[in-house]
């Protein structure tokens, strides 16, 4: 038996499920929780979402968001599903708290570091979003995607591949998502409300970083400030998504956004284009990620953060140039 | 015969192809263009891209777009198809100067407004980009996508649907480019170049219209003045794409970017939510477009134009709300 299908049987033989997911969830975490729910309910299962924190506000949309809740939604359930969590630490106290009785867990999870933690675990790196995998055991469950079903699944795949936009945005996934447009997922509606969503507050706060906008030698970078936060009625996570926009500045090859934190440490959050890899940067700062998204935290003051980091941005830049100058 | 079929019969008696499209050619006009001249040329067929004005910078990563050219390339071609154009006068002067001569006229378009100036039209106003329309011909012409051709149609269908978000994908469009995917199509690259791809100046300019951005009644707005470009280096061109991501603010159901032109006059670009209609408001000043984007000019000074054109949008929305409190 595949783990997939032992993540179907498991499911069949449950009598009331939990679903957890990660903290900080993202639109994968809700729409694979919320995609499970509906799927499960449509076979007159009892079954909850319970997350570690709140649904952010460009995933209300989603239906059931108002469903989800905490630790107050563990009850009697023989089921524990997991999903996009590589390890219980993810979802923090929750799992701890939720398992604590007696319960199966399913651990359904596209991080190749997965632990492997559960009773059942179905890992599978190479699908872009966990919700694919949940779509992929619909028809094993015996459920045809309905339009909340398709709509939550489908939101889990535009935010995870940030629109279709990563390279592990595979045929099959646009297949699949054709197919949930088909049973009834606004995809027009999903970009515009998970993916392409703003506050008001936040475009404040990157109208002000991009002021001290640094272009040099190929490398593109911002400083936000908690006086410009303060200014613009924003919070220290309004900062993200700034790095992302900044490469895609033609001229740049890698971009940096600088966050002096409310305690006063530097953050910075690093993209590269391919080829060029800023998680060797952010690896010399205590940090970590990938190749092309990294990201670490300094001790201040700012001008010196800045200045060892985009000295280390150009030292890779140079590395990069000189290999492919290479004869 | 259908129009479809009538187009690939006609291409397959041409001995030379010309293809033209329109001015200020977008990700669809260019990259429908080369994809059918990749088509024609696997034939063995002569073919040849003209277009009225160069390949923009966001397109040059395409395969052939160093071949592109203008008038210079209108020879003793038996066969010219126009792209995307929904009368010659798109194409400008050089549909006149290419169609002096002896030659067959295939219209090829999916603008419900064409005016079937060609001995052959083939309009289709359901398909979300032209390159949909020349990726459905290449059975016909007995064609199957190389790389080459894949990324020049799969380039139209991100552009077009501005990134697969306009509700006009369809679940056809998303298995056509997963097809496109497989044939080689590098849709990550494609992305990245095509439609997040900005310049520095461009962003500079954005960075200084942020600084006036302001937010009244569920409107957005901002304001770019030719210092200001000078500032940054930017163009008039510099301040497209501006409305569009102003109206990624959650808070805003429409959004308007005034831009002040070197001659003094201003022009309004507008954006609006489902449900909104800124064609409406356009017309009012002379202008025209769809419900969801449209966009008008005025005389200056520029805070008269400001002032009437956001109370126009604040009647609009108080219009809609009117409407949908209606019991």
């Amino acid at each position: 038996m595949s783990s997939q299908q032992a993540v179907a049987e498991a499911l069949h033989q449950a009598r009331s499920v939990l679903i957890l997911s990660h903290t900080n969830p993202d639109g994968d975490a809700v729409g694979s929780a919320l995609g499970l729910m509906w799927a499960l309910r449509s076979l007159r299962l009892r079954a909850h979402v319970a997350l570690p924190d709140p649904v952010p506000a460009n995933l209300t949309f989603l239906p059931g968001a108002n469903s989800v809740g905490g630790q107050e939604l563990v009850d009697d359930q023989d089921v524990c599903v997991v999903l996009d969590s590589s390890s219980p630490q993810h979802v923090g106290d929750l799992f701890e708290y939720a398992t604590a009785r007696e319960c199966r867990v399913i651990n359904v999870d596209h991080h190749v570091t997965n632990v492997r933690f559960g009773h059942v675990n179905w890992i599978n790196p190479a699908c872009p979003a966990v919700a694919q995998m949940i779509y992929w055991l619909l028809p094993l469950l015996g459920v045809s995607p309905d339009p909340k079903i398709a709509t939550c699944l489908l939101t889990g795949f535009v935010t995870d591949t940030n629109g279709f936009s990563t390279p592990n945005t595979t045929p099959r996934l646009l297949h699949d998502a054709a197919e949930l447009v088909t049973a009834g997922a606004p995809l027009a509606d999903i970009i515009r409300e998970a993916h392409l969503n703003r506050s008001l507050a936040q475009v404040r706060l990157w109208a002000q970083a991009l002021q001290s906008l640094c272009f040099e030698d190929g490398i593109v970078w911002t400083v936000n400030t908690p006086a410009m936060r303060r200014a613009a009625g924003a919070t220290e996570r309004d900062s993200s998504g700034l790095s992302t926009f900044l490469l895609t500045i033609r001229e740049a090859h890698m971009a940096a956004s600088f966050t002096v934190l409310d305690d006063g440490r530097i953050r910075v959050s690093l993209r590269a284009r391919p080829g060029y890899d800023v998680a060797a940067v952010a690896a010399r700062f205590g940090g970590g990620g990938h190749p092309p998204a990294a990201g670490a935290t300094l001790d201040g003051p700012l001008d010196e953060a800045v200045t060892l980091v985009i000295s280390a941005m150009k030292a890779q830049v140079a590395d990069y140039s000189a290999t492919v100058e290479q004869p």
